[in-house]
């Protein structure tokens, strides 16, 4: 009915490419109440406990239908007290959207705002939190996707921990591709979603919490469907999902996750993203282009250029020239300046980078853009 | 990786049996915001829309991510005026989850509640809007799948359309099976899901609804995922979902469509789902069950059977030897009497129907039931 060019690399933050064998176990319906496919929702929620490292007494995993937004949302309602007030740190997208949440909810918050990409210090967050004693949680964005800069985690979880305070994180792009463990990082609740890191197809996202925060938020969410407490108490009680789930998506995730421990778990999959990484800034760099992080701050997820200056770059050509080749790249997402991202995630090794880079040396030199250091035309050295 | 007897069928109001091609459209992963599944994005959105013979002018699609009670909640936030009073009429479960939806989100509402299963009356909707001036809105369930009824949708619309009031229907489990027209029957909001009569799989709800009323709806939202006029306005825009949609869902769905297409459209669909209701009944009747209902309520989406009184039925045995024998049924949902629900939707027709009725009869005599009229077992004659 479609006539598509052949499937394209997907070279981004999610929804990404997945294997086959993660696609094909779609091809199978379930029964959402039945108890087969409930064996597959407790096995989800432990594995995914183990892969955070959370101690299991401690901690439930809940997963929540929908985008990872969603879970945001419901992480947010059941786990910030009411009365209380979140500092959100922002530094791109995510974090502004996390205060957006909280504005619809009409929960109080105040920010640190380091505008499009500086990260937040976790000595700047210590004195936030002195100044201000009326906050009771903060909320962090590990990886922060409009940039694809690594925030400094463990430092601020400090901060927190020791102002006893609730630390939130938003690990949707970097849980599962960057070691994160509860059990040495002070983080009371952690939220991500199955079309990440973990490779499966979007439908769900899931959020990893302190039991005590969960107990607490009984009859604190302002949504039915989003209500945190009460997923988690209707699949601790009877082990399906309060609502229908979506099942395909979810039997997706735990073929999924089969890969990702046949990988060698998130030290497996972090090394594949880093060799992905590198190959692609090593290689961008060589044809001229400029990452917006220095390498400290670049993470393994995705990775922001600046867009050449040269008038005869623009973007959406240049994306509609890669696209004709096979592989999907994504929009920057900054405010200040002229920005493209390319992704490391996704089932894709360096052969793969290897042709992306072949390709976008090609589709520049077709678009006669002349500000690159060493395309290989014959004026191009600059 | 699982050991799973072969897959059985699912006679449930969904998630249900699909069909292998609907399947099959996701063993593809797809940009979310790339052009190609914009395109899918806007095709399901006028298809619906012709689907419910909705003029395209005055009434809008707008898919929404996670269940049918997400779609449910974003289409009360946005459709009813938060100074205003919803008039909820309950005959089931999921009048009573509209009625909760509502006290969450903190909207006034009032109930005519008949119980388990007796439909609401369109004179008894005229008496109570007569008596209630503040009542601003009604909301309906049209096939009420916790018993099977189909309520009077017709007779109902028009009482509200002439109070001028505004209708809203959940449709879930039988738009795209049960001929509804917004073009002849007023309906203002209409909500429905991706895994019911249009046979795809779960992850995904829809609301038709008046323009004018999501235009009224700006700003009303109390969630921010669940904000369907954002959700709208930004489609529109952009031609994409807000936040992450389920990819493999929504192309799931639109080859879904194609084959409800093939089928005869909402017409062809409503016939087989009525021999199939037709032949179960008439089976079930023959081996000497009860249908809850009279048979000018029975919908054919699902029927609710009484349990047999002896004391040698158990409904949980029940349930895992016709498993065993490769079918799914459902659980009843009634307070009042016991009962199991079979669904009659799905990829599945008469030939499937009358094995089920097979299995049904084996089962009871194993179970040894015996206040069964005519089982085949030499004393089974009642
Ligand atoms: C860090 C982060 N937070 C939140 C989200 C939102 O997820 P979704 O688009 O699934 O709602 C994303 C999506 O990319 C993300 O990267
Ligand atoms: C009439 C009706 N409304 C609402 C729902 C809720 O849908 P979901 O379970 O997808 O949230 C259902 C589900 O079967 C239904 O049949």
């Amino acid at each position: 009915m479609n006539d598509h060019i052949e499937e394209p690399y997907l070279l981004t933050p999610g929804p990404l490419t997945t294997s086959r064998a993660t696609k094909a176990a779609m091809l199978r319906d379930w029964g959402s109440w039945d108890d087969d496919f409930n064996q597959v929702t407790a096995d989800i929620r432990t594995q995914l406990l183990a892969m955070a490292e959370a101690p299991s007494d401690e901690y439930a995993c809940v997963p929540m239908q929908g985008s990872g937004t969603f879970a945001v949302e419901s992480a947010l309602a059941c786990a910030t007290d009411p009365s209380g007030k979140v500092l959100v740190l922002m530094n791109g997208a995510y974090g502004k959207r996390a205060a957006q949440l909280l504005a619809t909810m009409g929960r109080a918050y105040t920010t640190l705002d380091k505008g499009d990409y500086r990260p937040p210090q976790a000595d700047e967050v210590a004195a936030r939190l002195q100044q201000d004693p009326a906050i009771t949680s903060v909320f962090l964005v590990h990886c922060e996707t409009s940039s694809g800069i690594l925030n400094p985690l463990d430092a601020i979880a400090d901060v927190v921990r020791t102002q006893g305070k609730t630390l939130i994180v938003d690990a949707m792009s970097s849980f599962g591709g960057i070691p994160i463990s509860l059990a040495q990082t002070p983080i009371d609740v952690l939220v991500s979603s199955a079309n990440k890191c973990i490779e499966g197809v979007p439908g769900f996202g899931f959020v990893i919490i302190r039991q005590a925060l969960l107990e607490a938020g009984k009859g604190r969410a302002h949504s039915l469907s989003l209500d945190l407490h009460a997923q988690w108490e209707y699949m601790e009680r009877t082990g399906q999902w309060r609502f229908t789930p979506p099942t395909h998506t979810v039997v997706a995730f735990q073929a999924a996750l089969a890969q990702h421990r046949e990988e060698g778990g998130v030290p497996g999959r972090c090394a594949r993203y880093t060799r992905n990484r590198d190959a692609l800034v090593k290689g961008m760099r060589a044809l001229g282009f400029s990452t917006l992080l220095e390498d400290e701050w670049l993470s393994p997820i995705i990775t922001t250029f600046l867009s050449p200056t040269d008038p005869a770059f623009e973007f959406h050509s240049f994306y509609a020239a890669l696209k004709a080749r096979g592989f999907l790249i994504y929009p920057g997402k900054l405010t200040e300046v002229e920005s493209f991202r390319i992704g490391c995630i996704g089932q894709l090794g360096t052969t793969v980078i290897a042709q992306l880079l072949n390709a976008i040396q090609d589709v520049l030199a077709d678009m006669d853009v002349s500000l690159i250091a060493d395309l290989s035309s014959p004026s191009g050295s600059a």
